[in-house]
């Protein structure tokens, strides 16, 4: 489950590698002969630069006390081919080889990683393609453009009771209610610059409805539960008065990230549920007689408590960038109409999920799922409908290590011109080791009109049909296996929550 | 100094005062046999309520040590007449009772008190005109218009090299560049509710320049020195690709307030100068060959250091609330002549200021300042410019305990309509106690076209007339005085700042 994404990486020829925090079965991870030297190097022949993450070499000997003192930090994560360092525990490399703890030639042959890479770069080039950039590059129409549609390619519709899209001209009173509502932070998310213009859910619902009142109330504080929260007076009179609302709930970088400011938030969630004042929040405003449409921003998933019943839709926005809110308010209008897919799985708060030091995988993620999820990995409602049909594969029986071409046609029959992230899907039939229920093996995003239908086609790679033995190894394993293509997963409950099915292709493997 | 104001509030009629945190001559505030009973409730005869401020009446035992368990603090409170504790300590009173330590009659004396300012605010009245007010009143045109109007006055314009007003249509590129240009905590100052729509300096001024290119950039946190700040690169771009920047500094309330949450920061200032990070802000951009209009925001004086002499302009916005950006942006580009004067001495960082501890008054304010400060009290510029002539008083000779009038015309000879604040100042010529080298006796805000005239009208107080003995009463002593009226106070420092005059008439008391 964890090495296939950094394997990928490799294959893709990344230059990079940054070592994590923790240790992995007992090796801090910048400093692991197992990771970074025997896999990461010897097996899999990386020879680009890894760096530590910054300060993960003083933890060596400070928190993980796996050394005593800085030399052997260094020395350690040196010789395990950690060429950089972010920090500055490096200064002791000399030190280390006073000590006779590295070599000078673990420094060189590092040196010449790392100055490989400022070559590429062209740090020592006369003159770079990127000197020709002019400044006016920066929040250029383009790039707002492009920001503004990743941002509405990302929205995940997650409930939809019939009330999205809303009709803008029928909308008298709006209430725009909640912490993130217009919150710049909220758009930002974590490691960002500063954008030259913040649009947010609140600004861009005022400018969408030029004719309506549109009020506004923060609700409650992120996380602080104030004084003035007691009834959420102000927000309950201004949704009482409302046709609609809009709570903008969720977190931000000060409660969701590395080692958080405030003592009572930590980069490791205790529960998935929002904090206690915007969980009351939800609650007082789902409670009015008036629709509530929760828009949730942030970096992960998140149980809405009362809103997964009592709201009337559920938008995701993740941290949306700069161009965020405008790309909700544009949803919730239907300028366009959603095609996000939750990367992640939603759990429900009380999923009883495996222990956190638990790395079995037994109940983890839609592979091994047992239960029901609140929101299943690879789901998302549309404004529109697709009908899959007609799937096939060019073989019916295919040789080990072959790929297998899979075809399948998706037609818009909904009155929407819309986007459809078709979702491939392979289930191993007759696996003698463990498998997972199923697993995506393709994706392709589409623009389908009113009434348009169109080909899909996908190549299923040798590696997805492999399974993994008891040691690790990916092996050929000849038997029936399932493609399943559609919205959403092949699942039940992904079927309940969507009313649209997938469709299926079998094949053989000698 | 510091009684009068109290006073005024006493003949003013309100209906309660609140007790300070701090001990004054060894009492505490709130239980100041001195200050809440000898004075304001004997002397003065006040007779509203007296409230602590949140958790000053505990502070008598946990900080001030004045005091050993509950029971006496709030004995003392209630003694001298602090009728109510915000916080939770009056749950003693009961105790304190049976103690011996206070009377029934003195909780019954509290509670009238106390009852009957609720009986006033109609908390016992079936209907209120309270109750008639509909919710479409808050934020309503008439509401955010004053909002504005209230904002425009507050601005204060300390420099100006000539740049100001803008001319919109000259623009192509501006660049707005500081911690507050885009902050919505800097417009709401401290202890403040959430407006329904804010205007940031960013918003307003792109709003103002459809045809212009508007670069943002934060330029450096507002107080703390991040490793991206080395050499301000974005901001000093956009500097020097623009035509003019706007640069937005100041504080917020996180850093200006009542016990900050930040180590680094108290609620008393250690300097008059903005944190590092933003001065360094100010010298990059100044440095650039861009005109550069600094905007502050802050609710204190601030010395802007190297900006006093390297910014073509400099506006004081205080914290101007959520219509402030639009108020700057407005007066940058000319759509009013800024009006607003200095509320307080604007001192520079090396006045070398009497001690904290000192409350003599030697050095301290207008008053009695000694050298010139960086900007003086009832300072402010405009973009038209006001004669003044004709000032005369209604006698000559007054007899202690009377009244004057006086009468001055003011002229607008620029070339805006434009407000002027016209301050009367007046000036004891021959006491025999120490008096103050002038002191404001009114002030009275007119609006006058290009070229129109008016005459103004104030009256002169009695107590304005009075000279303060060495015992603290104000007492009628004959001799000859001055008025003043002008844009500023009478001194030089003012008139070399603003190259305007004031005019002024004397008079004789018997």
């Amino acid at each position: 489950t964890y090495l296939p994404a950094f394997k990928a990486l490799v294959d893709a020829n990344v230059e990079g590698f940054m070592g994590a925090y923790n240790r992995t079965n007992g090796e801090p991870c910048c400093g692991s002969k197992t990771l970074l030297k025997d896999l990461l190097r010897d097996k899999w022949g990386f020879d680009g630069y890894v760096t530590s993450d910054c300060g993960a070499i003083s933890d060596f000997h400070l928190h993980h006390k796996i050394t005593n003192v800085p030399t052997e930090s260094v020395a350690l994560a040196l010789k395990n081919g950690c060429d950089l360092n972010c920090g500055n525990m490096y200064g002791y490399l000399l030190a280390a080889l006073k000590e006779g703890l590295i070599t000078e030639d673990m420094i060189r042959k590092s040196t010449i990683r790392l100055m490989k890479t400022r070559m590429k770069l062209g740090m020592f080039d006369k003159k770079t393609p990127f000197d020709d950039i002019t400044y006016d590059v920066v929040d250029c129409e383009e790039h707002r453009r492009l920001n503004y549609e990743v941002a509405c390619r990302a929205m995940v519709l997650l409930k939809n009771n019939g009330i999205l899209p809303l009709d803008k001209t029928k909308l008298k009173n709006v209430a725009v209610i909640g912490p993130n509502a217009n919150s710049i932070s909220a758009l930002e998310g974590n490691y960002h610059g500063t954008a030259n213009q913040y649009h947010t859910v609140l600004e861009s619902i005022r400018e969408a409805l030029p004719g309506a009142r549109v009020n506004y109330s923060q609700g409650s504080h992120l996380y602080e539960y104030k004084i003035e929260d007691t009834g959420f007076s102000e927000a309950r009179t201004q949704a009482e008065m409302a046709d609609v609302v809009v709570l903008v709930v969720g977190l931000d970088e000060t409660i969701e990230g590395e080692e958080m400011a405030d003592k009572n938030f930590t980069g490791d969630k205790k529960d998935l549920l929002l904090p206690e004042c915007q969980r009351d929040l939800i609650k007082a405003v789902c409670d009015s007689k008036t629709p509530v449409i929760i828009v949730n921003m942030s970096g992960s998933a998140i149980d809405f408590g009362y809103g997964n019943e009592h709201a009337a839709a559920i938008i995701q926005a993740w941290y949306p960038g700069a161009m965020g809110g405008k790309a909700v308010s544009d949803l919730i209008f239907g300028e366009y109409s959603p095609s996000g897919r939750l990367p992640v799985t939603f759990y429900r708060n009380d999923n009883n999920l495996p222990d956190f030091e638990d790395y079995s995988m037994d109940g983890r993620t839609y592979k091994f799922i047992k239960g029901k999820p609140l929101f299943p990995f690879g789901y998302g409602l549309s404004y529109t409908r697709f009908e899959y049909s007609n799937m096939k594969t060019d073989k019916n029986i295919i040789n080990p290590g072959d790929p297998a071409k899979c075809f399948v046609n998706v037609k818009n029959t909904g009155k929407f011109q819309g986007e459809e992230i078709v979702e491939l899907y392979i289930r191993d039939e007759e696996a003698s080791f463990r498998v997972p229920h199923h697993k995506l093996c393709g994706t392709n995003r589409i623009s389908l009109n009113a009434g348009e239908e169109k080909t899909v086609e996908f190549t299923v790679e040798p590696k997805d049909m492999c399974v993994i033995d008891d040691d690790g190894n990916y092996v050929y394993e000849g038997g029936r296996f399932t493609l399943f293509a559609g919205g959403h997963q092949p699942d039940g409950y992904s079927k309940d929550l969507t009313g649209t099915n997938c469709v299926s292709v079998e094949f053989q493997m000698r």
